[in-house]
């Protein structure tokens, strides 16, 4: 379409500086002459960039690059959902929408994994391949759950160095994060029980209460900084929840951090109100800043944090090898593993055994971190141009997601059907509450740096989202 | 002590033949003067035989060898439990119990796994070897459950030779049966609801409904032919159980199997009821005839049989892949996996796949039943002229367990406790009964033919359950 190309044309010359703040335009008739376009035509174009901000109209004068070549998109702000506990049925709902996303050829900008080329499969399968040669088989006995032995004492030294005084005998081996996390819920509380999430919060959150029984107290979440503790506190003030469920680093959807005074307060907040944390902290190995966040946990001091993390975001996609550290519920998450998947598979427990004692884990955090930082930066970059002026976006430290909000007209499920039709996934802020407060936000994943799809599917994302605009406001 | 020897010497002279039966033994006077023994000495050597069944006293004329060497013990009779729904609180009974069994150094009669010696680890090391040259990093993705679709085959194509008709797209892989099966339960169950098991039945069947706030009827149970169909419609007709959790073949405890035409009315039963009928058949590729029993699954018309299996018994334990066939609830059960553990360990299901396609699995399947048969023929053979004569025994064609009633007086649990003490592990029968029917029986697992401390260890039993019979009469 010829209003789009003369547009982007516009568009590429002020992010290159060519076109400069303040400075005019040619006329609409004077441009439609030089390139054989209709005033209409150009009209469309300007009103485009108009709507990305790139230019302003003034009365009577014409149309002017912005006095900025674009102001940057602000962060969203703290989320502001009812306070009430409430029954979780959206399964069903999540599952479709996760469904639609899945098959292979789409563009994963809605994908909840990194791309599997991060990982260091060379050196895994080189760990993989001692294994086959030297498995003891009475193993299979020896290293029922809690797990194995040496495998919790490579995991334990690596929160001792960062800071965290946890001990091998805490840890329990479980089948990825989510496993760890839907045993220490269940350890904690009983159908009908509520329990404190984030507003926003990972849709497994809700999966799991849904599985359970247990009803969701959503809390004012700020997309940048994690939960709100006072908001946190009045919750506490008048209900009775089982238990708090965060993630407190890199959040999962919206990539926010809580700040470690603030880690620190939650902590003290929850023990002070005899409530359980359930922390997950899957991605917190995945920085940008020169140091790992401390989690919660390392502000428990009477074992009322369950923690969980595995090696299925930083290092063995598709392993299922993951941890948790359920302080004073050890025994009783023990148990349950036990009667749910009795083990953690072996083969992957000693492989990742092989690899912590033998290869080089840091030098490959520090590559798949640069990496992600990287797939962040372009992906906020290509945003700044592409979306409505009114956007708000995250600027996560860590993780592989950020949270975009679009104006209020913009239905982003419709956005994930269309963009679907188009070979590209999205996940809509939909599936991230109980009561779908984020119908116009989306996550987006910058963990495929290698994907060349990618930029043309942004470019077609942006394209959706005016197109809906457009839709609203006609 | 010198009339254990004795009394040893002569059952070891029935034994050979060379004491036969009818034939007097020696008197008190005349032996004691020949070995330099009390009267009261041989008294308590002929009285140990007598209880043993070996010998019999006539009055006024002494002691001579029974008729027959001795009578075979006879098989248990059917269970009796209460048919009322009862909330389900052993766990951490249960828990405790399989605990004090754990460690290593203990002979493991009570263990429930066979010997990791029975499993060809070196052909699996091969495969594990092989998948670790050649492992594509995009199958974390393309694989995520419901799982690797040339394992899901070459599964079902067992399944298709065997005569049952399954399909791939049906399958989902697990994290062993227990996932499945606990998996299959959640789908068709909600907390309160009441389901059926076998009297006694597997304690992880009992773990998994209190787990999920579920209550147990339990069903009268022939411990060598299984579930009683009568005493089954009987419940149907006044109570509206969720679901019907049953081994059909080789169960565990007991080592029973419902006969082909039985699982063919409990189906049909089920079905015309409208209950989902989950059947675990973990054992089901360890029988001794010659043919593989065919599962309930086998006469399923309307997807109404959830089936769990897996490898774990049979080929690669410690690997934990099994997999559910949920019939009309497959989607659901790939869903709640999606959202408990995601996926099951890669490199273990490749290997698998590799295995299957390259490695002869029916070979090392003969040579393990082989070796099974033989230790349940050795288990049974010893216990005929180790335990008393009242107690009774199943005899058990395929898996590695049989159930062992003792007469009413010794306590199962008990005998647990001081045969821990010894350095020996049992199962005793509270732990696979929610209304603990079992108090004098217990399961002994002959699924260790290797283990050189085996027979000393039921000498040990023996010895012992003869001191408890002998203080409850006291």
């Amino acid at each position: 379409m010829k209003y789009k190309d003369y547009a982007d044309d516009i568009a590429e010359l002020i992010k290159r500086g060519q076109l400069r703040g303040g400075q005019r335009l040619p006329s609409v008739r004077e441009i439609g002459r030089q390139r054989g376009l209709s005033p209409v035509t150009v009209l469309k174009a300007y009103h485009r960039l108009e709507a990305r901000g790139l230019i302003v109209a003034r009365a009577r004068s014409g149309f002017y690059v912005a006095g900025q070549p674009r102001q940057t998109l602000p962060p969203p702000a703290r989320s502001r959902p009812s306070r009430r506990a409430t029954p979780v049925r959206k399964s069903d709902f999540i599952y479709e929408i996760l469904r639609a996303s899945k098959a292979p050829d789409i563009v994963p900008l809605g994908s909840a994994f990194p791309s599997p080329l991060l990982f260091p499969h060379a050196r895994l399968n080189r760990s993989l391949s001692r294994v086959s040669k030297q498995l003891d088989p009475w193993r299979s006995v020896t290293d029922l759950t809690p797990g194995s032995l040496r495998l919790r004492q490579h995991i334990a030294l690596r929160y001792q160095i960062a800071g965290v005084a946890l001990d091998a005998e805490e840890l329990v081996i479980t089948d990825g994060a989510m496993e760890g996390l839907n045993l220490c819920l269940q350890a904690v509380s009983q159908p009908g029980d509520s329990v404190i999430i984030e507003s926003p919060s990972f849709y497994v959150a809700l999966q799991a209460l849904q599985r359970l029984g247990l009803q969701a107290i959503e809390v004012a979440t700020d997309p940048q900084t994690g939960i709100d503790i006072d908001a946190l506190q009045r919750v506490l003030q008048d209900q009775r929840p089982a238990a708090c469920w965060i993630m407190s680093s890199f959040q999962n959807p919206t990539g926010a951090s809580m700040p470690e005074a603030r880690k620190k307060r939650l902590v003290q907040l929850l023990a002070q109100y005899g409530v359980p944390l359930i922390e997950d902290d899957a991605y917190g190995e995945m920085y940008f800043a020169d140091q790992r966040p401390l989690p919660a946990k390392a502000y428990d001091r009477d074992g009322g944090v369950l923690y969980c993390s595995s090696f299925s975001k930083c290092l063995a996609p598709g392993y299922r090898v993951g941890w948790a550290a359920p302080g004073r519920y050890s025994e009783a998450v023990t148990r349950l593993k036990l009667g749910l998947t009795l083990s953690t598979s072996l083969p992957a427990q000693l492989a990742l055994e092989d690899y912590l004692a033998e290869a080089d884990y840091d030098r490959h955090l520090k590559a798949m971190r640069r990496s992600l930082c990287e797939g962040r930066d372009a992906l906020l970059h290509a945003l700044q141009s592409l979306v409505p002026i009114q956007s708000a976006v995250t600027r996560p430290d860590g993780g592989y997601f950020l949270w975009l909000e679009l104006p209020p007209e913009v239905s982003a499920l419709e956005l994930h059907r269309r963009a679907l039709e188009r070979g590209i996934s999205i996940a809509p802020g939909d599936i991230f509450s109980v009561q779908a407060d984020f119908s116009h936000a989306l996550r987006l994943n910058y963990g495929h740096p290698e994907d060349r799809r990618i930029n043309r599917a942004l470019k077609t994302l942006g394209e959706l989202v005016e197109t809906l605009q457009a839709e609203a406001q006609a």
